[in-house]
């Protein structure tokens, strides 16, 4: 896990403390069970638990001479509680606690993720609502192309982040398996009652066909989602990287009181939130590449996967949510500067209506291919001489026989181009069914 | 496209001619919901169908000039019915038509995935349900394990392959999105309900806020679920390449009259069918993190997204398809020797019940830890001197004084060990809401 | 491959009927050699040579009997030049026929891909020394930082390709390795002296430790070699896209008479030569992926890496290719706009070079810090209000009280700031040693 | 980084201590530097390197305010060592230390990984002389091929590690360069001849022609090269795996005294330790194509690389390295059972030596697919009906027809099959120039 692009819950989550806590959890939730079917004498987990604490150091220094860690985890434990240890792990398999344990700490680092991105859905819609009616220069190929609005824009990354909010909740919901089935899928020295009791109790389902392993399909799509949702998180930050750039400057990160843009240079104030979420985005998909090769292990499970797990289980889950949280902050603080905006689109004198100019001639009975080249021909000669859009169409002899004045200005109307931005509101925030209709 | 890896009908799919083909609906529904919204004059739509044809080279022609595939296309069109013409792609941009019959070519690239799926579904249920009593070693770190049957086997990579048929069916769903809104996500030259009808008619749903494409998370999306039916197919495959191996020799694919295995060794039979399904699952692992950078596009879009689309679009859902149709092949005429199965099972005298007579002890009141060295202790004896484990630990004097003569022989009752397999067939095959519930 | 992007002799390199020549020339080599070690008759390869033609077709067709391409091969053969047919490939396995062949096709996709290379290299030289006393704002974060050359920029990106040029140089050179040993490693039924002279004829080396198959670390190395070639276009494209950005604006694609940037707004020119080229880059990265997982093959080898580079073998080097010459010609053809160079130099009144003011006071005596904060005071206001930077800090009392009005201006000298251009040209194009030094 | 995967002195080599302990050595550097050129006054580098000692803690408290790493580091040498500290960082930016320091520490976890290559260059060399004569059955695609030496497998690992040793020696000396060169690429506020004397200092190369930072297209063939290697260590770790296979059982990785195979079953001994080198190849390949992407930054360089470095840079050298240092030992242990190994090349009764008898056929004027078909005909009974090969061939009539009893016994001859193992051996061994020649 990286330090630096953590926050303190998902740290305490990871840590070693923690996740001996999870195995702890599961293998008292087994014996719970096994007493509930006279398995094991009543009373054992609770004993159990009322003697014993977890300190990760002890049973690490036991895992260094018997290279085998929940071994050396029992042993620990059983150090500690004597006797009745040995009704634990009866009938498990290590993968049924590892599995089961690695289930919960997925679950809690889901539940952070999806809090944090309920937070940055909420703060995307109040920008999208405050800024619904700016009027923006939309942007195709980096190039002008027609406006839009600044809400809009917001609006449209709040239905990425839905959808990858939806696809996070399905992919935890595919994790929270976990299973207490024995050495090779076929419960030989347990019956599958003791382990819907116990998985019940852990809020967890049973893998329904397991190996000696959940299968790992289940935590690939996880990754999956986690890489989604980092590219939304991408695609945010890459245009508040855009919108900070020095000649378009529409929009800047928060920069704080006694912040320092660069070493070198006093007048700097850089998007660096933005880029750093940027390349956090490469390393989770760099991570979920790695979780697919995870999928085909051998037989009924070969190891392989384990180291990589102990790696991107933590890191791809801490980093998404710090990405997630960072976001937040830095949308929350965004500074727009609606003069630059609005300077902005004014710096093409209105050649963004070329289209409704073409469409209007269209109507006017000229074929399609006619029509672009005349009002092409009048664009490229605004853009090369920089000379006024409107007056050279309406100087235009060919076009002026065709579109009278009023016609031509009804082709610059800013509040009819934007006439169905409410819709489009309306269908994102309040009815969000029809995504999924 | 690769020709080798491709079966003719996904072949068709993606020629240039369909492309085209799709493309022409897509204007043309947008034609008739003009009409049926009074912007067009009715009929239009019609008459253009009646009078013209699709020829990709003429087409291509047009476009080494303009270098803009849909004007091209329109020019085309243009040229083939005359003035009609201008009454298509009446305030829609490019993106409009191409967007849109992507979605229509991924969605019937998606049935006939699906249908495969079914196919291989079917197979390996069939296969589960006839090997369900056969007893086979189960392999852990390519180590024996403990017994688990054949037929449990097939009823995993079932059970994983329905999951890979459920992202497969969501990741279709969330792609089956159109836009007809023109250049900049406002509807600025046409209304929603164009949109909303024409998109109907195609069997699709409207992006709720484009930007000027369809968002692209939704296709990263598509080509995870495809990269992780590709690691379905591989596991299932690998598992293969191990029971085909010389040493093991449990199951080998099915080998035809003429077919050689070596142009150097005629007596190889090869796994090269799974093997060529290892390799290609690689190939889709690929493209589904190429998706991924596809998603943080510039603004309101830049075409960046499209040239790895012409590529992958095609590419991954031909390979995914061609895999789940040799597998599904592979699998009905699969080999299976039961007579090595047993032999395999049979070569470690009963090591695999060390578990069973460790449970055994420790319910006699052993320490766990105790336990485990103590059939330990005879069962790498077993190993390295090849003696018969049963044997050795009945002549253990500590163990003898533990468990009795018949209390010792039920810990190896193989039937006794495999007594849940029919709970967990009825799982996999008849609670398919289990997994999901 | 992908014919949308490939250029004909790459397309024809990869075909079908040259795959079967560069086999028929492997084949014939070996002949020859034994014929020279007096293993086959003399004049066998020469007779055979005289009487077969490749018909990819017919070979197919075997192919889809047999299930087998190299005995398909061969068998063709025999029915083309009869007994002498006998003599070929004795003791050969397929793989020193495939892997030969294919180390030759990379081979002349590797001369393709330096001449493409070279010929973009020399278009970025020529670009640099056109503009190398051009200022041009430098950027940082896409703010303003200090002012550098434009030449600078192409030098910097010649210096990168050259790199880029090195390694696949030495890519190429670890690939043009064959293997003519047999079956298995060990020269079972053909001597060493046959591979040596057949491999030199050929223009190879030998694989010094075969398994059945040349090590696939080489091929692995190749195609990153290739994604860094590609990663080093789409820093060159990336580059074009922002300078054409509309509110930027130095610098835009050739845009040819005809063209057409969208069918919506005549009045677009994008940059999709560039965006074309970035994402063609996605792609290669994705292949360069998938080859580092065909190196660990089992054993003496898996067939699994064959489907895989059916693939990107040609795949790779074809887009590769297609990008570099693109690139060469877009550059070739690039618009710069230096006015619009110098308005966007001045557009900040000098604020970069606020480092230059900080450290002249460094020098006068004042602490960092101190003088960080003193300037970037001034800047902040020039940034914020709009105001005339010098102007500001001439009026500071505080900066009044330690840098003169000479001084000041000193600060202020582009001439003197970009003094040492002419040495880091040198440095690039003048002493490529100093690179590898 | 990840300290379950990490060796110590790699651990201390990325400490937060070491990397400000590196920045300071690039700052005093300069200095020294800058004072012979008469820039800063002679001595200030030793006074203020007399006067100041690193505390990790108090530079993250002040970088917690300015959200800069480099300032707050400045500003804490400032605290330390007052007035003469000003003179440090004259006229550079934070990339000048950042990235001179970085390649300072890549450099010394390049010794450590060499150093650890070379250690298991010396492991693999002295198994592949130890077993060099050791007859062990080749296997392609998982099946008997025909017989090769355990030694030349080593030998062939050996081989391709050597290549990996060449490939990362040369990408480490491609990242040995640092940069003094100020903010844009144009040593605006210091002379070339500083940062030339200061690099040569450090033992670092100048960047040609830098950005704001040393072009990232070295950092990736680092990363490419690092892949490599674990994919080659994965590659022998694969081997090992099959190695020990219940099946095949011909080596074993070593097994501790208290070491346990399983929580369940204490019959196993499981190859964990390659496993765990197979799942840590997938990590290293995910954090190269991750660093493909850091390449293409914007314009004078973005932040973006900053955060994925500073995860891929220790993790990537400290996993290589772990994996290099463990496997070394696991194959120093590795238990070969040279009684299996002859078991099971014993096991398909020569059939292997098929093509041996092919050839005769051929030599003895048969054709080539007709001698195949015969000699097929007879493995594949040999195969299904477990009968002898030997004897089988010498019962055929046709056969038999063709070649006498000792032509026959002569193709079934071991040593005449490995009697050019000694020649590779020199190859691979004695000629390393073989390869580069």
């Amino acid at each position: 896990m990286i330090d630096r692009y953590s926050r303190p819950e998902m740290r305490e989550l990871w840590s070693d403390r923690a996740r001996y806590e999870a195995w702890l959890r599961v293998e008292l939730a087994a014996c719970e069970a096994m007493e509930a079917q006279g398995l094991v004498p009543a009373g054992t987990a609770a004993t159990i638990r009322g003697k014993v604490s977890i300190d990760p150091r002890r049973i690490l220094e036991i895992e260094a001479r018997t290279r085998h860690d929940v071994i050396a985890f029992l042993t620990d434990l059983e150090q500690q509680a004597g006797d009745d240890v040995r009704w634990l792990h009866l009938g498990l398999t290590s993968s049924d606690v590892l599995d089961t344990s690695f289930a919960l700490q997925l679950g809690q680092a889901g539940e952070l993720i999806l809090g944090a991105t309920d937070t940055l859905l909420e703060v995307l819609e109040r920008r999208a609502r405050q800024h619904r009616d700016l009027p923006m220069i939309g942007r195709t190929h980096g190039i002008h192309a027609e406006p839009t609005s600044l809400g809009l824009v917001f609006a449209g990354f709040f239905a990425e982040l839905r959808r990858d909010r939806d696809r996070l909740r399905r992919a935890l919901r595919a994790v929270a398996v976990g299973k207490i089935s024995g050495a090779v899928r076929v419960y030989g020295n347990l019956p599958p009652e003791v382990e819907a009791r116990a998985l019940a109790a852990l809020g967890l389902r049973p893998e329904p066909c397991a190996t000696q392993v959940v299968a790992r399909d289940r935590h690939a799509e996880l990754f999956g989602a986690l890489a989604l949702t980092a590219a939304g998180c991408e695609r945010i930050a890459l245009q508040v990287r855009h919108w900070q750039r020095t000649e378009v400057g529409e929009a800047r990160e928060p920069f704080g009181g006694g912040q320092k843009g660069s070493s070198a240079m006093p007048h700097k104030r850089n998007p660096i939130l933005s880029e750093n979420i940027c390349g956090l985005a490469r390393l989770v998909r760099g991570y979920a590449d790695t979780a697919l090769e995870n999928v085909p292990l051998w037989h009924e499970r070969d190891i392989s996967h384990s180291s990589v797990e102990r790696v991107i289980g933590p890191d791809a889950t801490t980093l998404v949510h710090f990405m997630l949280v960072r976001l937040a902050g830095l949308l929350d603080g965004l500074v727009v500067d609606e003069a630059r905006v609005a300077e902005n689109l004014g710096r093409t004198g209105g050649l963004f209506f070329s289209e409704s100019v073409m469409l209007a001639l269209v109507r006017k009975g000229l074929h399609r291919q006619r029509a672009y080249e005349l009002v092409q021909r009048q664009a490229l000669a605004a853009l090369d001489r920089g000379e006024d859009f409107s007056e050279l169409l309406a100087a235009d002899p060919e076009l002026g026989g065709l579109l009278g004045h009023e016609e031509l200005a009804a082709c610059f109307d800013m509040s009819h181009h934007l006439r169905h931005v409410e819709t489009i509101f309306t269908r994102v925030f309040d009815q969000p069914e029809h995504e999924e209709g």
